[in-house]
């Protein structure tokens, strides 16, 4: 394998699924890995199979973000490929929704991209190196009915992915918007006998988002779209 | 003229320029116009020449939001007919622009409108009649360098549209995008003599506006752009 | 009524529907109206009722079209508001496809259209006036599945459309793409009385058709979605 | 290496640049590789050094594209990865377009590319495997002025894309399309000294797409659009 492009890594919103997927390819690769979450406890498996880190954080708080960086910088270094995938699920009509709940989506899936993605330009800027990725949805792309806080969550991060892409590209960070087109395969949510590969096998989303870091800069990709080989779209 | 189809027009974050000119369509048509903002000092001189009333209300707020439709419900009817126009514009690089800034331009852009549709739908789905009319920007389809903060909140409100559209509209609820591309003329910003007609006449917008919300229900449009005929896009 | 903004009509690929009701309002708004179309026999009875005048031409073909432009200004006017209404309808999976009609079928459905939109450019130029709408349809905008063949046409003519518009809007051309998202009613195909509305009226389609075409310039559309409201999108 | 997915290679458009890179990867990888174009004696000494074959062949006319295939499969094998490089390229206003010239560009950018998809997805349906791959370019998402010719036949071919990956991916062939935006580095546009990497390297683009060709059926991409990290989008 040739020299690793990236160093550190952190995964803010990381749980299992595409985030453990990618990073375990982070870890193989040879990269530190930094998990944070809300809640660190569902980490502690992870983290002692693997040798990542945990960091409690809540994404939505400016303090918290910026002293989740402070910290995994002086533990294992500044970050340099940072990937954020939390995101704030609040579904129903319109009229029946929470408000607050509905804020604290929005801030769950935009505000905090915003947050990290600050933190993680700032130390990648000065260096012209790094890459920022987020997790995006169909919902980013298309905005269903009873979806409506949702569809502003991820409509807003993608509207975050191609403002950064388009302002930190020519300084050399790329940045990439990863839209996941169907129901990813979990413990909770197997891959129906009967229709083989029709859910997402996360191992697969990490391979296409390891490729996309890995591109050559005269060739960069700031949004690439998976899904099932049968999922209608 | 026809019977009005609408009877009580509301417009959150009422100013000058399109908002002002939509709302004189409305009160040239019959209807009663309430308009509100968070400092309505600015809308006296409108509301004396024309007749509509003013109504302060900070659109992030859930209680102000409700008690805004219940005033207007009281003193005015129902409102059959909502426009959005608040927008938080921040703008810079993504590494200096201050967090509470940007959390408050994406409640601004977006989270107030949820809670303006949020109340406008509940009175409008018992008679199945209405529309919620949403202020568009380019930022909310194209993601440009040193607006992450923008773009995020006008993706936002573009995703809120377009779920509202696939949710309510099958229910008899217009809800309508109109996406303004280009600068808007203004006293502070007249078009200029070199290049006519290359900043939006507000009264222009507002036609177009107004066709969309006249549109047979068999025929309607859920998103207009509109941009001036020498604008690049 | 103001002035007519437009003077000289002419709509290819014209029929019942859509096209039938568009020539309509052009008639009740004082224009000369000229209708092609491969078979004329068809629209002898709307010609005799309303005073339009038809003309044979296949607007696949290069020399045809020139020669309709010629024979409408020598009749009726130099064409200052160009309607393209043709398409190739051909369906099924792609393996089963009779290559020779595709490749009619973009040719009806793009090739005519630039051939159309190609004289009318010309003939408005010099005066920097005049428009030019292609009537588009969802297959434009999205590939289904068993449909290359309207699929490429469609495509094709939306980017002619965004092409021509960029070109040719700051030359004072107003370039206009009607993207009709649904069924439109007709004798053969009625409105179902168990969902009123749920296909377009061709008169609604007209209507905004109309409007965009009598929009102010420093606010035009290049292109306007349509749908009925119980459409699912 | 695993065992090659695919077994042997077609390329239709052959020339210099992506399609001579990626059919390297695919030699490389240890695929038969066939190599059309119009004109195959450009294509002597790339099949001289690789071992490629190549075979004349006019994409837009069918039987040449049937006798193709028929002389692929009898010579190197079944083609079970299919790519479309043929572009016709034809730029200027409007008006001064030569007809005859944009009716052959739309066939070479989009009816000979239908004409080798139904090719080979008439060899692929009943295996239930092998992969389509289409280059496109940007003015297949965007029609840009004096460019009417080319935007048609590029969005014709995402039509195409669109269509095929929607109606033959749950039949088990992928199907891709690359929009390549920005210009490629050659020899007769070597990459600029003061802009390094504003070009595309062609190899960066053909490894984009063996990766894309090589994704879990899981979580397929249909488009995959890549830039030069400095280029304005």
């Amino acid at each position: 394998m040739d020299t690793p492009r990236y160093r550190t890594a952190l995964i803010v919103g990381a749980g299992p699924g595409f985030s453990a997927s990618f990073a375990r390819l982070c870890i193989r690769a040879g990269l530190n890995v930094a998990l944070a979450a809300r809640n660190t406890a569902k980490l502690a498996e992870f983290c002692a199979d693997t040798g990542a880190s945990a960091y409690p954080c809540d994404a939505r708080d400016p303090h918290d973000v910026a002293g989740l960086f402070d910290a995994v910088e002086a533990r294992q270094g500044t970050p340099d490929l940072v990937l954020y995938n939390a995101a704030g699920r609040v579904r129903g009509p319109v009229v029946d929704l929470d408000p607050e709940s509905v804020r604290q989506s929005i801030e769950v899936s935009a505000f905090g991209a915003f947050l990290v993605a600050q933190q993680a330009a700032r130390r990648m800027l000065p260096k012209r190196h790094g890459a920022i990725v987020l997790t995006g949805a169909t919902a980013g792309v298309k905005g269903f009915a009873n979806s409506s806080a949702f569809a502003m969550g991820k409509f807003a991060l993608r509207g975050l992915a191609q403002s950064l892409a388009r302002e930190l590209s020519p300084q050399g960070i790329h940045v990439a918007h990863i839209v996941i087109d169907g129901g990813i395969r979990s413990e909770a949510w197997p891959d129906p006998e009967t229709a083989p590969d029709s859910t997402l096998d996360p191992a697969a989303i990490a391979e296409t988002c390891w490729h996309v870091l890995h591109q050559h800069r005269s060739a960069w990709s700031w949004e690439v779209e998976v899904r099932p080989w049968v999922e209608r779209f």
